[in-house]
C-alpha cells in the first residue's frame, strides 16, 4: 500500500491536475440529471445539524443544470429520503445515522429545498430509503424506459448517497458523471476522498461549465 | 463543510480513539463471512501491478476467520471478479478500470489465491462482475436462505469492492462488520478514508481479535 | 407435452385432491402478511371495470388474517399500485394494461379499499409500480430487517401481481404461502391456472382456516 | 370472476383470433435474443423425466432466430440453471422442484443441448439459479450496456422460467416478445395459460416467422 502524508484534498487536486489519468467515460446517447437528496435536512445548514454546505452556489448551479436538461427533453429526477415508520422501516442504518429517525414522510426535514426550481409536471420525484438512488426505487426502470445511458449526479453527501448512486449506476451499465460544484459533504476529507475514488474508479468528475457545454450539444426540443 | 489539514489516516485514527462515537451495530443472530476478491490479481503484489498489500498477515488472518465460522456452521463466501467476454460483459466500468479487461474467466488473475484455505465442500464461491458482492449475484438469496443477518467482510479493495459490498449489505437490512486487518487497498488515503466513512455511516470496524471473540460466542457444531 | 381436455379449474382441483403432491414448504420462523393491491380499482367490482371479485368474503378473510398477524407482532404489509406521471413512469407495461394510465397517485383508484382494517401505526403501506411487490420497492429490506422468512400472500390478481410476488419471494429465499380465498382474478382460467402453477412450483396454497391455525402457533405479544 | 368451461388452449386460441386485443408492444430500437434454459434436463425428453417437448422444431427454430440476431450484431444470450451445492444454494425452491437438486454445475443435466448452434465467441452464456433470467444474474446490466430495449424470449418452461423472465423484463422497462414455437412446457394447460396471460398482460406473442421478418428490418453488420 502506497503511503502518503497528503490530505484527501491534495490527492484529488493532483489527480485533477493530471486530467484524471485521461480515462474518461464521456457522455452517451441520452443523459438524465439525478439530483440526490437536496432536501432541507441536508441543505439548510443554519437550520439542521445534519445539513452542510460545500459550494455556496450549489443549488443555483443545480437549477441551471435542470433547466438545460429540461429544455432538451432530458429527464430530471429529484430524490429525497423519508421514512413512514422511522426505526421500523429504516433498517439497521439508523443505528449508525441517527438523524434518519427524525426524517419522517411529510416532514420539513424530508421536503426538497424550496430554492430548487422543480417542474412538477415534467420532473420525477422519487422517495428513497437507503444510500443509492437505485436501491429499491423505480429509478432503474424509469431510466431504462427513457433510454437513458448517462447520469449526471448532483446533491449529497458526496461520500454517502452520491457515491452509492454512482457505484450502482456504473454497475448497471450507465455512465455516471459528477457535477463537481453541485455535490456537497459535511467534511472535506470524505468529500475530496470520494471525488478522488469516483474519478479513479467509477465516474467522470466535471465542472458544471463542462457539463453544460456537453448538454448544449443535445438538440433543444 | 468542515475543513482540515489532516490526512485520512489521521482522521480515521481519531475516530477510532473516540470509539467510533459509540454507535455500534453489534453482531446479530447469525453472521456469515464474506471474503471479497481475494484473487491473484489483487493479492499477488509481486506478480500483478493491479495487486496491493496492506497488512502482510491479511490472508492468514482471513483463514483464521474462515476456520472459526466454519467450525460453527456459519456460511463462508469467497467472491472473485471474472469476465467471459472482457470488454463486452464488463460494461463501461472497464473504461475506468482497464485491468478488468485482462481478468478472464479461468485465468490466473481470476483464481483465488492458493494461500487461502478454502473448503470446497462447505464454502460458497461466487463470481461477480461489478463492485458489490450483492450486485447481480446470488449472495442475497444465499444469505437469506441461511438466515444470515450479519456479514463480516474481508478482502479488497477497501475503497472499492469492500465498501460497495458494505453499502449494499446495510441497504438490504444486514449488519456489516469490517475485519480491519483483513481489508487492503492500493493507497493509504482511500483505505483509511473508506474505513472512516464505513465506520461513521454503515458498518462496525473491528480488529480480527474482536471478531473472533464474538464468533466464539456462537455454538460450535 | 401432455395434452388434456380439462379446464384449469379441473386441473387445480385434481392437484388439490392429491394434496399437491405432498411437497409443502411449511411455515418458517417468522411470517409476514403481504396483501397485494387491494385498492379500489381492483376490489370495487361495481365501480371500476378493472375490478373483479372471486370469493365474496375476500376482504373479510384478509382482515381476519391481518388481525391474527398483528396480535403476534408479525409484520402486515399492504401494497398498492399508483403512478405520479401515468404514461411516463409506467414503462411499456401500460401499453398492455391501459387501466394503469388512470391510476394516479392520490386517486380513488389507487386508494386501499376502506373495508380493509388497516392499522396505520403498525402496518406498512408500500407503493409499487410493477407486478411484483418486491420489484423496485423496499419490501425486500423491510422483510429482511424484521427477520421474516415466510410470506402469506393475499390480493390480486392471482395471475398477475400475486403470482409475480410469489415468484420473487421464493427466488429471494422466502417461503410463499397463498391464502386461497383471499386471492382473486378477473377470469377463472388464469385464476385456477396460477393457483395450479404456484402450488406446483413455488408456493403452498392453503385455505385461510389452515393459515390461521398455523399463525395461531406463534406466540401472542 | 368470469366463469368458463373452456380449456386454457381454447382461451388462448380465441385471444389469438382476436389479434390479442390489438395492444402490441412492437419492436424497439435494439432487440436481444434471450434463450431460457435450453439445457439437457429440459430438452432431452427421452433421457430426463424433467424434460418436455412442445413443438418438435423448437431447437431448429431457435437456431434460426439466433443466426438472424447474430448476423445483425444483436446480442444472443443463453441461460442455464445449475447449482454448485444443490440443497444449499437452491433456496427453498428445491423443496417444490426436487429435480433442481440433481442439476449440479458441470453435469450433463446442466449442459446446453448440443443441437443448439452457439457461437462461443459472440454469444453470452449465463448461469442462473432461480426462475427469471434477470434474477441475481448480470443479464440486466449486460442488456443495458448493449442498449437493448426489446427481448425476444425462447426456451422453457413457458409457465416457469420463460414467464418469470418476461414479467421481469417488462418490469425493468424492456419490451418482451415471446417466440411462440420456441417455448415449451410439460403440460398444455400451463403452456397455453401462460401464453394467454403473457399476451394479455406483459408481452407480444408472435410466430417465429413474424419475429424473423421484424429482425430482418435491422441492418446486417
Amino acid at each position: 500500500m502506497e503511503t502518503s502524508s497528503k490530505t484527501a484534498r491534495q490527492l484529488f487536486q493532483e489527480l485533477k491536475d493530471r486530467n484524471y489519468g485521461g480515462r474518461q467515460l464521456g457522455f452517451g446517447a441520452r443523459p438524465a440529471l439525478l439530483n440526490i437528496d437536496l432536501q432541507n435536512c441536508y441543505t439548510r445548514a443554519g437550520e439542521f445539524s445534519s445539513a452542510y454546505e460545500t459550494d455556496p452556489a450549489q443549488l443555483e448551479q443545480t437549477n441551471r443544470l435542470a433547466a438545460a436538461f429540461r429544455a432538451r427533453g432530458l429527464p430530471v429526477v429529484w430524490t429525497y429520503i423519508a421514512y413512514s415508520h422511522p426505526g421500523r422501516d429504516t433498517g439497521v442504518w439508523s443505528v449508525k445515522v441517527t438523524s434518519l429517525l427524525e426524517t419522517a414522510t411529510g416532514s420539513r426535514r424530508a421536503a426538497l429545498d424550496e430554492r430548487l426550481h422543480i417542474d412538477l409536471a415534467q420532473d420525477f420525484i422519487v422517495q428513497k430509503r437507503m444510500a443509492s438512488a437505485f436501491h429499491e426505487t423505480h429509478v432503474g426502470s424509469l431510466l431504462a424506459h427513457h433510454k437513458v445511458d448517462t447520469v449526471v449526479v448532483t446533491g449529497g453527501s458526496t461520500s454517502g448517497c452520491v457515491r452509492a448512486t454512482v457505484v450502482d449506476a456504473v454497475s448497471r451499465g450507465l455512465r455516471p458523471i459528477v457535477a463537481e460544484e453541485c455535490v456537497a459533504d459535511r467534511h472535506e476529507s470524505p468529500h475530496f476522498g470520494s471525488l478522488y475514488d469516483m474519478a479513479q474508479k467509477y465516474a467522470d468528475v466535471l465542472p458544471v461549465r463542462e457539463v453544460l457545454a456537453s448538454i448544449g450539444r443535445y438538440p433543444v426540443l
